[in-house]
């Protein structure tokens, strides 16, 4: 028995490969965790397939991530990405970089965190590769099918622009994090363990929006990605804009607006298809708030111009 | 115009995204890079996903890897393991953590080597993730197809064990790069540029390998693991073992045991179908060599037991 609290450098490459194989067993038909690759049945049209990295001191800090939090997170994301093309999120491959000095403990916290989200997501871990790094770093690839993806260009004048759940929680989150890294709540658990939106993607998807993203880097910037993908314009209501509940303020606003991981959906819809969204995302819980419409003149939040918001940022436009 | 000595820092990740998206643009029936997610028509009855990182410091020098070397090699690595399962690569994520002080001209040069590696091998790219980090950590995932995959774990008893092409030959250019980063040759190209055995992968497959990978730690390590997930024992000749060419003394039998990184197939194969496999091979000018049997006893290389082999080294046993 390897001690939680010895280095990973004690245990040798394939003393890690046989712990995760025996965590993420492959079904008999398949190739699971180490062999060359990863083998799986293709049984749908169109694959998905996506990657998305978290990197010590840019993306989280160890003082206020466990292993766990960060195993969740990286399938969380990933998952996400996949969910906005419309498309089930299948099977993943992780990618564990930690410096030599990493207790084992560490590592099977990590792996106990990717268990549980893909558990939760009904997500496959199909494999991996694990190196020596001087930070962490914690990425995954995850593959999903889909037989028509919802790509972010297909956005038609008139359409409502929606968004499910609220925004800002995440970034409200991290502040408090950063503040106090035993911070706990709801504002805290929505930074260290997203749930990505899978059921209602499933729900949206029956409507046949013509646009959807994952809201990961703050709605300006991801609504201008939509929009220019799109090659459209929009009006959009800043008073409209769902802010987190828990979010202590009125100045919470600028959150909503620009703050990232919330991975909520934004998704642009027949406007008589709001309602008929609004019943399908019932049985998950989930709000969904029209906030705007899609134009074919400029890009407005308000009277404040979507890419000049995205350049220069709420507070220096607000100060005109 | 960003000047190519610009910091990254200064460019947005939207205009990196722009910039990968003009080098690699999507057919039209295709998402690729840009949305959530890129998307591909599933052609084939199974899915092949493999990932492999590497890490600046661990993997490689920057005093001797350019970027576009690092490109090159990382869609190499990954097409390899691919090959190795007997399928096709077909489409690749990309995962560039740099330090946002790395000048925008090599994040240029690594792009340059995956597009070259990319036209070369027949692969893809789909999209990908760009963060910062503390040192480059370079990571592709690849998925590809196959109908029916060849792993590591089908030896038979009897089958003849065989490799592709030399050994040894990576680990020997590394040898020179380390005490001169300047160095060139054929050595120093097997290491930075390394060939994935795509072709031959494709002409073995025709005769059925009961087993195969691809030597990437090291004859010794890796026919150790197809062994085990083989279940199965070894009568292997390290006289047989074919050492490159290259190599300047009769010392780098050593070299060609536990240097890794040739990227050679070791494959099972009934006996009888060795000259054919050989005959298949021509056309692409790499030769294949007969090293051993598959037993259902001791894993032996000469006198010598592969597992004290892999625990000790060459070194420790021949000092006996």
């Amino acid at each position: 028995m390897t001690s939680r609290e010895a280095p990973i450098s004690t245990l040798d490459e394939d003393a890690l490969v046989s712990l995760l194989r025996e965590r993420f067993p492959a079904p008999p038909e398949e190739v699971g965790i180490g062999d060359d690759a990863a083998t799986f049945s293709a049984r749908g049209p169109q694959v998905v397939f996506t990657t998305d990295t978290m990197v010590e001191g840019v993306d989280f800090d160890l003082t206020y991530f466990s292993g766990a939090d960060l195993g969740w997170k990286v399938m969380a994301i990933n998952a996400s990405d996949v969910a906005a093309m419309g498309a089930e999120p299948w099977k993943a491959l992780l990618t564990l970089c930690m410096p030599p000095s990493t207790s084992v403990g560490f590592v099977q916290e990590v792996i106990d965190g990717v268990a549980q989200a893909a558990a939760d997501m009904g997500v496959g871990v199909a494999g991996g590769d694990i190196s020596a790094s001087d930070q962490v770093v914690l990425g995954a690839a995850v593959v999903g099918l889909v037989d028509v993806p919802i790509t972010r260009a297909g956005a038609r004048v008139g359409d409502a622009i929606c968004v499910t759940g609220t925004l800002g929680g995440s970034s409200g989150g991290l502040s408090l994090l950063q503040e106090d890294p035993s911070a706990e709540g709801p504002l805290v658990t929505r930074h260290r363990r997203p749930r990505p939106r899978l059921r209602e993607a499933r729900a949206l998807k029956e409507l046949h929006p013509s646009a959807m993203l994952d809201v990961s880097d703050g709605l300006v910037i991801d609504l201008h990605r939509l929009l220019v993908a799109s090659d459209k314009g929009c009006r959009v209501d800043p008073a409209l804009v769902p802010v987190d509940p828990h979010l202590p303020n009125v100045e919470d606003k600028r959150a909503a607006l620009f703050g990232g991981e919330d991975f909520e959906l934004l998704v642009t819809l027949r406007r008589e298809d709001v309602d008929a969204a609004a019943a399908a995302l019932g049985p998950t819980g989930t709000a969904i708030t029209e906030i705007g419409v899609v134009t074919d003149g400029d890009r407005l939040i308000g009277d404040l111009s979507l890419t000049d918001l995205k350049e220069h940022g709420w507070d220096h436009l607000q100060s005109r």
